[in-house]
């Protein structure tokens, strides 16, 4: 990983919550801060800024977008750790918000940082028009066409086969890759790398998920892919996912960036 | 109340709705719809529209940000209504969200009408980029230096005082009504009227709570101004906002819709 682009993300992140702690509840801000400084990867803020450098747009351009998408993704997890969801007591090696603030709290944390996420693009967008389609595109990729579709086809869904399934972690966790990915080619992009980046998004955001199901396969989950498909599908999957991801950045050499964050994600151990 | 204004929210927020559903999962959809259109009054966005004929606004111009408003509303009763927030059965009459389609469902669902009002916020951006502004304030009254910070002051506070709980009500209720009056002087209002509309709406945002609170008397509610501070107190306050809201409006002729509209939420008995 490119360590500038991980600190781009983090003071940005701590830049934005510094300004908000004198303005909310001080249980409300601790539990929002308590889920965002949580060790996380910043996978997808990190993806963002790296296909930016791919498209020509500068990582101060992108990272408002970066830093709203973090705070997306931070939400979900949030709500998707609450009792009534997945019910996890624990999340990144501590206890989950709801664990450590009560469960009221937690829940309007994660709308309090959904609402933030789009505060902060808007105010963006005030100073920068151009970021507003991939602005919208984020929104949708993280909305009810996304990923709280995804997390709804879990919880109303009960019978998968691998179609459905398919679609559900394309929903659920590819939705947020592809914004990742994409948003920065809305902002300025030929045709060509747009639409290369678009095969690339759909390949890494189910192999993403793929690769989490097989790492978490002690974990019985009837609702994932490999609980619907089996650990050898899932990783005939994650190779094929792989080579439609690389076969899509071959024709540019300024791509090594993204090939490299690709072989890290098909690689990783945890 | 004007008939064609409300026409205008209803059918804008059919439309969207229409569009919607044929890319959502089925059951979000229709726990999203059956939150949506259950015999709301409308307050938020039929005072966006008298407010935005005050300044001169166009309703066709201002109905995504009446639209956005009405969503975000919703999806705030949704989750107060949760079990680990207010827990309530009930909602207009009929069985509130989670007992209709379960927590995980309605959770979903209020998260999905957020991010639906936003998404519909920025297309309306797109195509209209006079309403960055209003949008970014909407986002602002909504998020936890409004709304949620209200909501939040609720679960995390055990002591109120007259200050506390002002301040609670004017951010748990006061923040959107605010929005619904102010919004559209960020399009486009003269100082004098946009100061007037501040004024005035700050002053109804409290006393549509307290009205509130006055005509709920029989449930005891600790956490409310009319708990803290008493009946008497409380409808001395509702009578003193009243005439601090008449008087912002006082010296403009074309203020009667808003006139009346504060009448009857003044006047009205449930």
């Amino acid at each position: 990983m490119i360590d500038s682009y991980l600190k781009k993300t983090e003071d940005a992140l701590r830049k934005l919550f510094d300004e908000k702690r004198p303005l909310y509840p001080e249980r409300l801000f601790s539990a929002m801060e308590y889920s965002v400084f949580s060790s996380g990867k910043r996978v997808r803020p990190y993806l963002m800024l790296l296909s930016a450098d791919f498209v020509d747009v500068s990582s101060e351009k992108i990272l408002p977008l970066a830093v709203s998408l973090e705070l997306i993704h931070n939400y979900s997890l949030i709500h998707d750790d609450l009792p009534c969801m997945d019910d996890d007591d624990f999340r990144r090696g501590k206890t989950s918000c709801h664990k450590a603030f009560g469960e009221a709290i937690a829940l309007l944390a994660g709308d309090a940082l959904l609402n933030l996420a789009y505060e902060n693009l808007f105010e963006a967008v005030k100073t920068d028009p151009d970021l507003i389609t991939a602005a919208s595109y984020l929104a949708k990729c993280a909305g009810a066409e996304g990923m709280i579709g995804g997390q709804a086809m879990e919880f109303s869904i009960d019978a998968f086969d691998e179609t459905l399934i398919t679609e559900l972690c394309m929903k659920k966790t590819g939705a947020l890759i592809c914004a990742a990915a994409l948003c920065p080619a809305f902002v300025c992009a030929d045709r060509e790398k747009f639409n290369a980046l678009g095969t690339f998004a759909s390949a890494i955001g189910l192999c993403f998920q793929l690769k989490d199901d097989l790492l978490d396969e002690n974990k019985s989950e009837p609702k994932s892919y490999l609980g619907v498909t089996g650990k050898e599908h899932t990783a005939d999957m994650v190779a094929k996912l792989g080579k439609i991801a690389f076969k899509a950045l071959e024709p540019f050499e300024n791509a090594d960036n993204l090939r490299n964050l690709t072989e890290f994600l098909l690689n990783r151990t945890k």
